[in-house]
């Protein structure tokens, strides 16, 4: 057994984070350094809890941490092992400030800058694409789901020419309601709104429970695309500092609530956030729903990636603590089944009825194919197969893409490796700008997401999103090589 | 040749309707009355020119409108001929009054009502559905698109695990755009919007022009789907008196426009209006455009139907007038191709980058699948061939119900037969509500749309829209039967 420093020094510095979460982080330390190599065994529960006086739950969620990070390995009947070597010897992201004041709340005026990102990246279209969020289409069932849908057309051939049913077909909202029981959310198939993707679900909830010139509280950074959805709602975005491990900061959204009673709701990705890749513990998740119903103000969990978080057990949304109807959840298929069926669901709380007009009048029901196609998928356990297979081929890119950065990026550059998904949140050293490195990328046949997309503010404008959509070949070496050169050189 | 009553008659009353189509009402009385008989030849366009001292336009105006209304029919090299007996000796639903003052614009509260009819309809789930507005399954080419869906996946497997292009497959829009070329409407590609049917096109193009509280000009009736799109938005209305003839009145807009000169569009559906069936004479088309422009607002035309119309040519959308931009063209294939492949798509004129963004930020581009069936089949010559088989199949069960109505329904009951589609609007004699029709037919297994539901006002509740989709058997032929018979009970 190897000596491990001594509690004190890991209550400071007190970053607001909760026990198991610093203990955690303290063995991402000492494994990162190398104290503890890939293959040696961990301390045991029972060891860590007399050598920092924790109590059994402590411990256990420590390890649980360790494990959904990847940084451990459970070996049945023989304990836990450090999994391997940490992915690159780059620091993890520095946690955000938590101002004393709230900013204040500003109208949305990112669309202009995406445009122009955009444009100027189609004007390189064989670029490698590391600024998306989608994975390559190897990675989903094609196959399987071709066949599916032709068999299906085969049995039900009036699904393209009859009209289909409100709400989304009947088995499909079963199957996700089947499915959602596991994780602890209790909803029942005629809660289910079937929506074009999570996008029109994230959009009709805001309808739902705002009016133009209303403020939203978001995460900060946030993706770019729930900052365009309130910039053409004529909504206002109130960003909170948001962890690179542990989410949403609940003493900023505090702050923020206090400072700015009328906030309407707040839009919130508990797993693998995007672009950060957090995934927030579940203490701090029911601690989230407590104070948004005290508070009074609506809950949007957008949910896209959850399910590609590599972890003993299903990691829970928020909504498996809503008790009162408080909390609107957004889930979508198009990362973690198929990104071209433009599948999402939402379960509304006690919105439920305003939901259902917006819909109505919004797009009516969706195509009936491709739900037909999901549902079949889902209800059987080929889906977890796919789910298995996905997540094990997302690590491997994930871990393969962040050792490459640790080589070739310019020392000081900062990384935070998710448990899940296939984006990575960099920050470049010495203040670099992400939009000058996004510009000089493009003649080299390489497109990244610049940070200063994630927010209204210049706050992330050193930063940078990249996505490992395919497998680690020579390319993407030689890309994350050439990425990491043209950081070297730019101002 | 027959004797005509002379010019003066006609003009008296004075309604308002231009010259031809004064005339065309004339002659349909004439039909009607039994005066020209099916099969009869009709005075040519020469006698018409000297028996009511009107210019060739006019004259071929006349036999252009009638024909189109299916009264008459062009045989080549021998003239038009009488082509069928009035459908059922009902007159014709009377013209609007056009007030001298434009009412108030008022925010809309249908929904309510609206999710009233439509949840005590799902109590009788097995009831005759003729209150919808789609046709049977059987009207639409189905095997066709089954094979060509499975023949598409088999050649591009990843359509359902590829993200899908932005604006829409470029193979559909690129089939539209050359469509829409022989109607007068010049788009390329690059112009179109591929949407979730034309629902979404027309809430896309609302929220391009106007914010909540806004008027929005609309027809009187309206198809309710557009009032509940006003009522989710916020949105007020300002309904215009429609002829059920030559659609929406231009006198009683400019009264409108006058009064309320901070209305931010129209929204108009210039061919087969649903409910009331009429398609705008080209002159009154060409004269909207006009005075939109002259008065500054936009013009959002409604295009669900105008495929299903009979005529010699294909008749024009108002975007065929539009030279600066000014008409947000939304079309639908749901009525006219595939009810289950919810697709619509738009052509924005100067709002295009807002009308993107909105798409975007609300459901991203569609579903993949569909689309590139739609473009295949729209390209090939199977397009035209199964719209000339479903307009026939239409006229067929269209005549069918009418005749059925003029036999059934109590004497004074009013009928406009459109030159196409599927449905039918009938005034009830005496003032009869149609909301008591409504539900005394519900136990009788029959549902049916109440005219309480096409506009925010009491004006249509003696009306009941009526919808014939599919064949005209003996359910059918006992439906009507049994309304009529109801018809002739209720207050």
């Amino acid at each position: 057994m190897i000596l491990l420093n001594d509690e004190p020094h890991l209550a400071s510095p007190d970053t607001g984070a909760p026990l198991y979460e610093r203990l955690a982080e303290h063995y991402r330390r000492v494994i990162a350094s190398g104290t503890l190599a890939p293959g040696d065994r961990m301390p045991s529960v029972r060891a860590l809890m007399s050598q920092h006086r924790v109590s059994l739950s402590t411990a256990i969620q420590v390890f649980r941490r360790l494990e959904d990070g990847g940084w451990l390995q459970a070996r049945p009947r023989a304990g836990y092992f450090v999994r391997r070597a940490p992915a690159s010897k780059l620091a993890t992201v520095a946690e955000p400030e938590i101002p004393a004041l709230a900013e204040p709340a500003r109208y949305v005026g990112l669309h202009e800058r995406i445009s122009r990102v955009i444009e100027r990246a189609q004007a390189f279209p064989d670029a490698l694409n590391l600024g998306g969020a989608t994975g390559d289409a190897a990675l989903y069932p094609t196959e399987r789901l071709q066949a599916l849908a032709s068999r299906i057309l085969r049995h039900r051939p009036t699904l393209l020419t009859e009209v289909g049913e409100d709400g989304g077909a009947g088995e499909l909202r079963q199957a996700v309601a089947k499915r959602a029981l596991s994780t602890g959310v209790t909803v029942s198939p005629d809660d289910v709104l079937v929506t074009s993707g999570g996008v029109e679900a994230v959009n009709l909830a805001l309808r739902a429970v705002a009016q133009p010139g209303d403020t939203i509280a978001v995460e900060s950074p946030a993706f770019f695309g729930l900052l365009q959805i309130l910039e053409s709602l004529g909504l206002r975005a109130l960003e909170i500092p948001t962890s690179p491990t542990t989410g949403l900061s609940l003493e900023a959204l505090d702050i923020a609530l206090t400072a700015c009673p009328d906030i309407k709701a707040l839009v919130v990705v508990p797993n693998l956030q995007n672009p950060l890749g957090c995934v927030m513990p579940d203490a701090r998740k029911a601690e989230l729903v407590q104070l948004c119903v005290h508070r009074g103000i609506a809950l949007i969990e957008d949910e896209p990636y959850r399910e590609l978080i590599e972890s003993a057990e299903p990691a829970r949304p928020l909504k498996a603590w809503d008790r009162d109807g408080g909390v609107i959840y957004c889930a979508s298929l198009n990362k973690v089944l198929a990104p071209g069926m433009r599948l999402g669901w939402m379960s509304s709380g006690r919105w439920h009825a305003r939901v259902r007009l917006l819909k109505f009048a919004q797009t009516r029901n969706n195509e009936s194919l491709a739900q037909f196609v999901a549902a079949e998928f889902i209800g059987s356990g080929a889906y977890d197969r796919h789910l298995h297979r996905l997540r094990e081929k997302l690590r491997v890119q994930r871990e393969a893409s962040a050792d490459a950065i640790g080589r070739y990026f310019p020392a000081g550059t900062r990384l935070s490796l998710p448990p899940g998904g296939l984006l990575l949140w960099v920050e470049l050293p010495d203040g670099k700008s992400s939009d000058a490195l996004f510009e000089a990328a493009l003649p080299h046949g390489i497109r990244i997401a610049p940070g200063s997309i994630f927010s209204n503010s210049e706050r992330f404008r050193s930063f940078i999103r990249l996505s490992c959509p395919g497998p680690f070949d020579d390319r993407m070496d030689a890309a994350l090589r050439q990425l990491g050169r043209l950081a070297g050189e730019i101002g």
